[in-house]
């Protein structure tokens, strides 16, 4: 048992945020409720924004960068937006800094005009550019996506999963027709269920929000749900259809194919930093981070054993054989004149994402806590050589999913080994995390059972329920659960059922969980 | 000539900003002072990512993120820094806004305790965070970047040039000894160097500020200074020593070899959007903007001809089959299930790199029209394939930079012939812009020279000046001219001169140019 990390069972709470310490991913920034995003934590960001990019890309979109800030009168103009944005924000009202009278402290200087807000989100501002940038039906669809930083002033924090300061991508679409609109809407929806599943081997639900839960300003709002490990779920991702609520705020209109005037009409989807806090919560274990390999910066440690100069040398050149087995000649050339951290030679296993393999040459460290340190970081696969290993040709190999220990000769290591195993382990974590949701997901046909449900067991249920906002409330002031999704038609158990709320038939299944 | 592009000849201020529209680079934001960068600006900034990412990531450094909001008072903690930094930046006092009394506006409330500035740079919150992740020789050194938006409310903008918010990159490392970090300020000074010259075929001059014009709280700061074709000069990038500046105010120490208390040794080094300013000014010309294929996202357009729908047909069959010569099976058939804008058939030459090869299928545009299109928004290649074309199996290939045009066979067409094609428009490029700066930097041995040379002549003026800030002051004063950089010893005319200031002999030789 890792010392410096809380069990699940002991406090889910204290786990999480052990976790993210003892695999050094970031830290509390010295403004309230923001981060500092360590290296270790910036790379799984780096490893979703290329893969995530690249699907935009494949579906035709296109990047481009917003201003920061927001004139306040922006927000003014959509009314259902302002009451979900505009309240608890980072507001710029002077542009300068002056010494004070005795020059030893600073004050604010040169009020604004109109004051600013630190952007919550970009539609108001992206609307309004886009009323200048589209005219006609030639000029549509604009289908555009934003890597940036927004802020919400939170009250309550948590590293990752909810921060004053965060990192996002929102895409920004606008389209001739309705229909368009709703398309675009489900495809980033199917774009992020197939990259939350491939890529971070975290199965979800995909499906619509309840009124009570939509974006505000948004005709429909979608989700994809991931359960935690503690059968709470979490939002990982978001996908709107606006209709012309934006457009007509901001008069983005054009000259349509019958010549006559419309309004464009609008998506907006986003995924953020969040999704860190959602693999964490995924995959992890007591001993700490566990990581997907697609999403690894490291993708095995090597850690050779020695007590001796004479093994020191044997056990070092075994390591370096099995690094020529794995990584290209120039990559290792290029890795010996690289500098990083001291003694962890790391090699890029694939240049086009950065992914290594480290070879762990620090003296100061023992093996065992050179092991805790890969392991704790989640690093997929280790690799341990002793002098009988270097003497023998063999090697051990220790996987972070806890499946059996192998000893395999060197020659039975190849790049196509090494793929399918990191394929293998992908697989494994994505069945784990699908088989414990499965086991967690319940069915109420009341409002007793779900209440005892939720209470009793956790996890998701499932029920069915007509539009309801007041039983949604009643639910949440009760048991604190919410609506997480309407089902779409090839999820649901069956066509239809009783209404949990009124008891009459009713066409639309949804779920219920405690979400973060 | 293009009528929507003012001349260089005529007005090179109004030919800047006519290039960047035509091309669709950028737009005004709604915000004083600030840029909307557009997907074809957007795709600039991507392509100086991904190198420049590469080349930091090859020497060892890693990314991380670190808050957008700075305490007031972490800028007061060195001295020379909040002079040149503290003074005009936007100032967040506010953390919400409330509805007025009436309902009908927004007003600020929740004011803040201590107010916090937009970051114009992070050494300082960066330093306090390195306070605390070093203890010990063992933690050095750490060689962090981070990518990031950062805001400086300036007085006169100018798009990409100067705004006042804008995108960076900022490096910042600690080391145990003056040494490495002098050696890693050099070697980041190569890096950008070698990225200006290969990647944007921009040469440039590498070497260190006088004292006058290094940055707040450096003990060095070095530079590259490339030559406009005003013959001015622009600054690509800087990179600086600290020294212990930052670490002594922020307390940045560790205990050495020798068990003693140490503070770190730092350099920070940046490069912003402006090389996206610098990148239109070295290359473009009258008819619009020139892009080096390496940061090209469109490396080449195929306009097809026709006249009736027989030949569009034919001509199109053609197109394909020399889109099928230069793309992978795979990226076309992507291709095909590819959104985007209408009617631009656009595939992935290189996946990697997201450049591209655009069939132009537009219908409601003639020829001209889309040669215009690709001309001004500087595509390298242009192929244009016409009913005849089609019967011969030949094709027309344009060239951007203006070279002569070709009449092939499309069985001559490869990846390797275009790969040659696109590497020697890159040098061709490169070369071209050698030759402006060297045929527009001159010599100055006097004073006198130099003044009559700077009105005359512009460009790069070569001079051996001493350290000496009051005459610095005064040709800045008169001529608008500044001392750009110290040159290396290696690219000194000779290793001492007259100095211009005081005539006494001196081993220092500088440039002097009126900068952006």
């Amino acid at each position: 048992m890792a010392k410096n990390i809380t069990t699940r069972a002991a406090d889910y709470s204290k786990w999480y945020q052990d976790v993210i310490k003892a695999a050094d991913l970031a830290d509390q920034a010295p403004v309230r409720g923001c981060m500092v995003i360590k290296p270790a934590g910036f790379a799984l960001w780096e490893g979703i924004q290329r893969d995530l990019d690249r699907r935009f890309k494949e579906t035709g979109h296109i990047n481009a960068y917003f201003p920061l800030l927001i004139p306040v009168s922006f927000l003014a103009k959509e009314a259902k937006h302002i009451e979900g944005f505009a309240m608890e924000c980072a507001v710029v009202t002077h542009s300068g800094l002056a010494k004070n009278e005795k020059g030893d402290d600073l004050v604010v200087k040169n009020e604004l005009e109109e004051p600013f807000v630190v952007r919550p989100t970009s539609e108001t501002v992206i609307g309004h550019m886009y009323a200048q940038w589209v005219q006609s039906w030639r000029d549509l669809p604009i289908l555009i996506n934003q890597w940036a930083n927004v802020m919400r002033w939170e009250m309550r924090t948590r590293i990752f999963l909810r921060t004053s300061e965060f990192l996002w991508q929102e895409g920004h679409t606008v389209h001739e027709t309705a229909e368009e609109a709703q398309e675009e809407t489900l495809r980033m929806l199917d774009v992020y269920k197939s990259f939350s599943e491939d890529f971070l081997a975290t199965p979800v639900l995909a499906g619509e929000k309840t009124r009570r839960e939509r974006f505000p300003g948004a005709n429909h709002t979608y989700t994809i749900e991931a359960m935690m490990q503690d059968g709470k779920a979490l939002q990982n991702g978001t996908s709107h259809n606006l209709g012309q609520n934006f457009s007509k705020a901001f008069n983005v209109s054009f000259e349509g194919r019958d010549q006559k005037r419309e309004f464009a009409y609008g998506t907006s989807w986003g995924v953020s930093t969040r999704l860190i806090g959602a693999l964490i919560m995924t995959h992890s274990d007591d001993e700490g981070l566990i990581l997907p390999p697609r999403i690894a910066p490291t993708l095995a440690a090597i850690v050779p054993i020695w007590k001796n100069d004479d093994e020191r040398a044997k056990v070092i050149a075994h390591c370096n054989r099995l690094l020529a087995k794995l990584c290209d000649d120039a990559e290792l050339e290029a890795a010996r004149n690289h500098l990083g951290q001291r003694n962890l030679f790391t090699v890029f296993y694939d240049n086009a994402t950065s992914q290594s393999i480290t070879l762990d040459l620090r003296d100061a460290m023992r093996p065992g806590e050179k092991h805790f340190h890969w392991e704790q970081r989640g690093v997929p696969i280790r690799f341990e050589i002793g002098p009988r290993d270097a003497d023998s040709g063999k090697l051990v190999v220790k996987y972070r999913t806890g499946a059996e220990k192998e000893i395999l000769d060197l020659g039975a290591i190849t790049r196509d080994w090494f793929d399918a195993k990191l394929n293998g382990i992908q697989n494994e974590l994505y069945e784990r995390a699908l088989k414990y949701r499965e086991a967690n997901t319940h069915v109420a046909a009341t409002k007793d059972e779900l209440y005892k449900t939720l209470e009793t067991k956790g996890g998701f249920v499932r029920a069915f329920l007509a539009e309801d906002d007041a039983f949604e409330e009643k639910v949440k002031a009760d048991t604190k659960a919410t609506v997480r999704l309407i089902y779409q038609p090839r999820d649901m158990r069956a066509k239809s059922g009783k209404c949990i709320a009124s008891g009459k038939d009713c066409e639309r299944e949804v779920v219920f969980a405690v979400s973060y």
